[in-house]
């Protein structure tokens, strides 16, 4: 019976979200998975934190309150919070960092992770601003570590991508490929196609918790752009730096864009796209397509994502799926720590 | 460096468009994957067979007139189809078979299958025959003599739909899937929906050489119900038989039918699937059914194949890509070596 003891740096909706399936279904992971999880600590920079190297109750973790200093509720708990010792001194086998993503330099889920790897500890992540930013440094301390650094939450949340392309399509020589990254922008182009526009269809998406006051990061492509290094670096090697990508957005497309494009048999849609070209560079960008109705995203409809990976042995392959939810990402990180069982198994 | 011996059983397309990507691409996979492959016997029913431990030369196989008893023509071979020999004296590690498929008994390439694994040699099939109706007894067969038996482009050729459930969504509770699992069916129902008949949409498919002589196969569910078999038998344990799973196909549909649906916003696709019921037991079937445009699967047209899993965790992950194809069909086998390779070196 294997047991690997968890702690969760960042206690927002994700990793409250794989406290909830530790408490829900930790036993019947003994069997299916054939393993289970301890948290041995928590921290969070508004909650503070709490460390247990026996074990802490998940379903307790999952109730708490989301208030200031609610650590301190718990025995042993504390408003502070005390990010370095629950990462080196839990007893933690493995890291699950889900802090917020950081565009600009990472921080400070980079140093978080840092703090792990070095310790010898594995991390799996959602976070896309240390793999976009740092991911190559990451990956390299990872590997003088002998531990593991995954991190497939951090492009599709809970959609396969990283693991379909890397394991699945092994040998099938991926040369680049195009998705629709971002749920907030597919939907307001959804709903322009049905009539809104873009300011409605915005308003929308804002009521329904897909968009944030300042829609920004969604609509300019800023969030496709980051994800997009990370698929780029990962797969085709690309060494690309967020600058290296050339981004625009939705926000010019207007509703008669929208109904030009229907009548044409063409629908719009924001695609973070990278492509290996002849001289073994690879191109990547971000920006508003329009695809004929044929295209294998065109249909990607609302706030599902989808990549599309071209491949030189089998062609297009695409996956789709939800690309945030909090159960959903929470299961990326499961999946994280699945494919470090695995690899520890065999 | 690694290098895995195989032998190749039968040598159509399949085996034919492997020995092609070993012709070429073998030195690049020492450095990408990590092996090689060097092949040291092959099989035909049709060519004959050819044994030669110290590796056949690939381009030379593939060079090949497709003659009966054309091994005879080479060096040590015979118009003879030595198949035992080839399988168990050629010193083959793995076995790729790619024999045709037989729906009735899954004969000759379940005996096949069942020589190498009980020599202690892993199997690479594309076969459907072997798996829909035999695939237990060959699992636990594998599992006694300690090796892989593996069969991913058994279900869509290259497009990875096994290992993304088995790997990828392992812990996310897959509980059924839906899927377009023909691409002629679906070539002809893509163009009865631009107008065509029935017959002549199928006369067209025949012309592509998407459809045989005989299409009932194809359009009438048969070939979708063995791919159900497998996939319910791999991903849910469903232990179904192929008897178990209605099946109706779509030479009933008109292009009235289709007409309307469209109307109505709606498209006929030939489905197979199989979901999980509340008692555990797994219900599966195909038949055509009349899709929403927003489902995951009405955006799949030609001769592409899709499959969408309902999960616990986060829903619905759809794959989509070839369905068939030489090439396509040689790499899933070369992606089930992958396979086998990984699970060595860990």
């Amino acid at each position: 019976m294997t047991e690997y003891k968890i702690a969760l740096v960042g206690f927002g909706g994700v990793n409250r979200g794989l406290a909830q399936l530790v408490a829900e279904r930790n036993a019947r992971w003994q069997a299916s998975l054939g393993f289970s999880l301890k948290i041995v600590g928590v921290s969070d920079i508004f909650l503070g934190s709490i460390v247990n190297r026996d074990g802490l109750d998940a379903a307790q973790l999952v109730a708490l309150p989301a208030e200031k200093g609610a650590f301190a509720k718990l025995h042993g708990g504390t408003a502070e919070a005390f990010t370095e010792t629950v990462i080196r001194q839990s007893g933690a086998d493995i890291i699950a960092e889900a802090t917020f993503t950081n565009p600009v330099d990472g921080e400070p889920a980079t140093t978080f992770c840092r703090w792990a790897l070095e310790s010898g500890i594995h991390v799996v992540t959602t976070n896309k601003g240390p793999i976009a930013l740092h991911g190559s440094e990451l990956k390299a301390l990872a590997q003088r570590n002998n531990v593991a650094f995954e991190y497939e939450g951090s492009v599709m949340s809970g959609t396969p991508v990283i693991r379909l392309a890397r394991q699945a399509l092994a040998g099938a020589e991926v040369q680049g490929f195009e998705g629709i990254l971002n749920g907030t922008s597919n939907y307001v182009l959804t709903r322009m196609q049905e009539g809104l526009s873009f300011a409605a269809a915005v308003a929308q998406a804002q009521q329904l918790g897909y968009a944030e006051a300042d829609p920004s990061a969604d609509v300019d492509g800023y969030d496709v752009r980051l994800k997009v290094v990370i698929l780029a670096n990962e797969l085709l090697n690309a060494k690309l730096q967020i600058s290296d990508v050339a981004c625009s957005g939705i926000s010019n497309i207007s509703a008669e864009d929208i109904a030009t494009a229907s009548r044409n048999g063409q629908c719009w849609k924001l695609i973070g796209a990278a492509q290996r070209q002849a001289d073994g560079s690879v191109q990547a960008s971000v920006a508003a397509r329009l695809l004929p109705l044929s295209h294998p995203l065109a249909g990607i409809s609302g706030a599902t994502n989808a990549v599309s990976f071209t491949t030189e042995l089998v062609g297009a392959v695409t996956v789709s799926g939800p690309g945030a939810g909090k159960i959903e990402t929470a299961f990326a990180l499961l999946s994280d720590i699945v494919a470090i069982h695995t690899s520890q198994q065999q």
